[in-house]
């Protein structure tokens, strides 16, 4: 074993936050990426398409860079990874089991992506990446395939639990490893990194089959067609979802671009087993009677051009509800996301259609451990020191005080940011330097180059709207030339804006008046007075505050 | 008693929406509001500040009206009270119970409105009001002194519940009044108006005593100082909060406008009890020690500018939290904040401090009615017409199958939306025409002038940005002068705009040239140019759309 190497781990994603998680593992010259996600941007991100971790830090050390590892297919685990791929300029193998690199594979031809080096592994398997080994190990979640890590480094061991649950009847048999976790636990974990994104729930998640269970009961009540949406990418819920439909006669409906594919892709490799006539694409269902339909959709989060959001407003090609019609939203809406969900209930329930949802039913379960969930797992993997990852401040904090609760010690918890370094020997671990890590906002075909004044100027312009002032002056002597011109857009003055709109100019043309009697010339001065100048008077005439852009023109 | 008179009753607010609740009662020449709130404005309506009902419907009948019954303070049944009293110029008599009017006179004074015309009225009392008659029955709320409507009219009765619940164990033994409900039912009631809010859940609310035991558990187990946000309206959870600091041994310390409006509000009209030693303002409590401390505060919300937002930036000006300090919000996060909810409590916790909240700690119960407490309405009123009221198209439409169970036919239910008006006869009720209703948007200070036009170039700013383009061209021949100036702002091309900026500005001139080599001198159609071309480019170069302004100023 060599001596002296350092083990460092670095959060670049996952902390501070629900999503875009992404670690570093580092051990003398070889270095591991665990997960590469992206987050969806929030109200605080007007016009961002997507935010991704900045992993400049991998890309200066992309000659150590053994392998990309991923624990399940969740975008906020894999979403990143195209443009990583891009940026690295090299083949770097990226490792994964069957449904994770199947559902990687679909997102890295979007991106004409073609010579990945995806290298499947299986549950129980190992794999060694320099002198980093990696054993796979089962966990529950709500999507199949999820693994945790056991990671074997010459400094000690790292447990990384991925995302999971504890499914005590897990519908597709395969339960998340206790032995695999009780074996670690024996040979030693000195770092034990775990999902903290329901740390602050009260005892255990619900197991998936309870869900299964509704639905069953639901679609033998209900006489109408019945629509569910749900996340894409859990295909375990679809698979009851099919089974409760063909249970009750009725043949699934799959509408909604990520929903067909995803189906696709979860029965080509088997993860998905419903017969072949049971399931049509949404154009070969026109003959289907309602009463014989499940529709399976995307738009469980409202989003405004999903299957789901198309059919509340009647504008879905294929899917023409009826008020005897029932849809159900086998989903939570991920925070943020709950005034679009709402928006799309209202509609259907406005076109006399009953919607039910998690409020109203026992339609869906959490794939997170809740806080008794979390406890079992410190206390099978019994570490020598803990880092709560994967959410956001207050489920970091949670998990840090339910480490507390079964005897690891306070100093023995860290709570960690983005870009934050752990160092660890043997016996002893500590806070190294900062490394750096940011965001980076995709937005259009622009990625990165989307900055904080810019998202700043769109929240102000959003609020107070804009006003652009132009005035001409003539090159020769700086005199203004003729009269200026006033442009507001979202700027609340209304229809009537002919007073506004005269005092305005009046304050404009006073400013300039000002500035000629005292010679002024300079554009940037006579711009600082003519913003100053309507910023004053639109606050005291209508307590506004818009952007104000002064351009003076020589001509 | 007259006959053929017509009764009708149109909502102008608080259908297909939480808040801003209004309805006019109308028969022969006597009319009466109910209720004038107002609502607060989603991510959907940008730099708004306030979402009024659209009530030119009663200004334009303002001689018939008799009245405006208001049933209990909060905002979404008072906010728009101000404006409307402003608008209708002459004063009518505003009835309420004792901490109502409590409320609405501090509001008054707020907009400087000395004259209005406030009638006290007791539950258990009655007051006419031209032939309307009304008794006002006692209900359990989410503030005291709330009170249903028993509306004696010479058509038939109504019975309009306003917001209400029943607590079996109310925490000031004020029960909802199941006598006088059950006399209005001996005494036929024609129309039920009830609320609908919580329509959806299963079940009962449960009491609000729920909330004082959890609130005495805490305070005995937590050492450090406590902070408790909650609605500042919400006198009953102020009470609990205060005889669990009491029970403790702590002092109350009032922080936060409206909590300290609202406190001082409660105790002069004898809601409130606490010992005058017992509860001080922020300014006079830093001599108490953290742990005899608990802090009662606005913010429950994740309002930006309360006093809970405050003291997670660490800018309240009197109150300096610590970690060993536990914060309490105590409220329900209304839809649409969410988010700003999480952030504060990240805030918190990343500052160490412990949040209690809805998710982890049972601090909050409802104000309003489940489903199993409206059947119960349903049955003690047997109305012969029912309408839900106050809640979101979902709500209602929830409402109104609960009524189906208990009994009332499908047709005698009347799902309405705003403007529309419902005319009832002794044994009849058909949906006339609708007489408008709309929203008006206060922004500053401009009143009802914000336009759907506005909001929608304000979200097209905050997605996408803004690009002016000026063309200055000879006032003589029409020919351009100079340079195009080109300004951006919120557009996503970051820091190295040079490229981009140059791109543009070839499109530009490219435009101008043509413009010019046909001998167009309009400026519209040049303006049309411009946009057209920049539009294209940046489109095919970032993939974004910005509002373009062209403007071509004749010099």
């Amino acid at each position: 074993m060599p001596k002296k190497q350092r083990l460092r781990v670095v959060p670049l994603g996952g902390l501070d936050e629900i999503g875009k998680n992404m670690t570093v593992v580092e051990c003398g010259d070889d270095m591991v990426v665990i997960d590469a996600g992206l987050m969806f941007p929030d109200a605080e991100h007007p016009g961002v398409d997507l935010i991704l971790p900045d992993y400049s830090y991998v890309l200066k050390r992309r000659d150590k860079l053994r392998g990309i590892v991923i624990t399940h297919g969740h975008e906020d685990h894999t979403g990143s990874l195209p443009y990583l791929l891009k940026d690295l300029g090299r083949p770097v193998p990226v490792l994964g089991t069957k449904l994770t690199l199947g559902l990687i594979k679909g997102k890295l031809n979007e991106h004409g992506i073609k010579k990945a080096k995806l290298r499947e592994v299986r549950s129980g398997g190992h794999v060694s990446l320099g002198q980093l080994g990696f054993d796979f190990i089962a966990v529950n979640h709500s999507i199949p395939d999820g693994v945790a890590l056991f990671i074997r480094t010459p400094v000690g061991n790292i447990l990384h639990t991925g995302d999971f649950k504890l499914d005590q009847t897990p519908i597709d048999g395969r339960f998340t490893d206790y032995d695999a976790l009780a074996k670690a636990a024996r040979q030693g974990v000195l770092l034990l990194m775990s999902d903290s994104t329901n740390a602050e729930n009260p005892g255990y998640s619900k197991p998936e089959a309870n869900v299964g269970e509704s639905l069953r009961a639901i679609f033998r009540a209900v006489e109408g067609r019945i629509v569910v949406a749900s996340f894409a990418s859990h295909i375990h819920r679809m698979q009851q979802i099919c089974d409760a439909a063909v249970g009750s006669g009725r043949t699934v409906v799959v509408t909604g671009r990520s929903m067909v594919n995803n189906t696709a892709i979860a029965r080509e490799l088997g993860y998905l087993d419903v017969d072949e006539d049971r399931i049509v694409d949404a154009y070969d269902a026109a003959s289907l009677p309602p009463e014989k339909t499940v529709v399976l959709c995307t738009g469980s989060q409202g989003e405004p051009l999903s299957a789901l959001a198309r059919m509340a407003n009647r504008d879905h090609k294929t899917v023409q509800l009826e008020p005897s019609d029932t849809v159900i939203i086998s989903a939570s809406p991920v925070p943020g996301n709950e005034m679009a969900v709402g928006r799309v209930i209202n509609r259907l329930a406005k076109a006399g259609i009953e919607v039910l949802h998690k409020g109203n039913a026992d339609i869906h379960v959490s794939g997170h451990a809740g806080s008794e969930e979390l406890k079992i797992m410190l206390n099978l993997v019994r570490p020598r020191f803990f880092m709560p990852i994967h959410g956001e401040s207050r489920h970091l904090r949670a998990h840090g005080r339910l480490a507390e609760q079964v005897g690891i010690h306070r100093d023995d918890v860290f709570i960690m940011e983005n870009g934050d370094c752990l160092e660890l020997a043997s016996d002893s671990a500590r806070l190294a330097e900062h490394v750096g890590a940011g965001v980076v906002y995709v937005d259009g075909l622009s990625v990165g180059d989307l900055s904080q004044v810019v998202l700043r100027d769109r929240q102000q312009l959003a609020r107070d709207g804009i006003v652009t002032v132009v005035v001409a002056v003539d090159a020769q002597d700086g005199r203004v030339v003729g009269e200026p011109e006033i442009v507001a857009r979202g700027v609340a003055v209304g229809g009537e804006t002919s007073d506004l709109h005269e005092g305005a100019m009046a304050r404009v043309k006073k400013a300039l008046a000002k500035m000629e009697s005292e010679g002024v010339t300079d554009h940037s001065i006579i711009e600082r007075a003519v913003r100053e100048g309507l910023s004053q008077y639109l606050w005291e005439a209508v307590r506004t505050r818009p952007m104000i852009i002064p351009i003076v023109m020589a001509v």
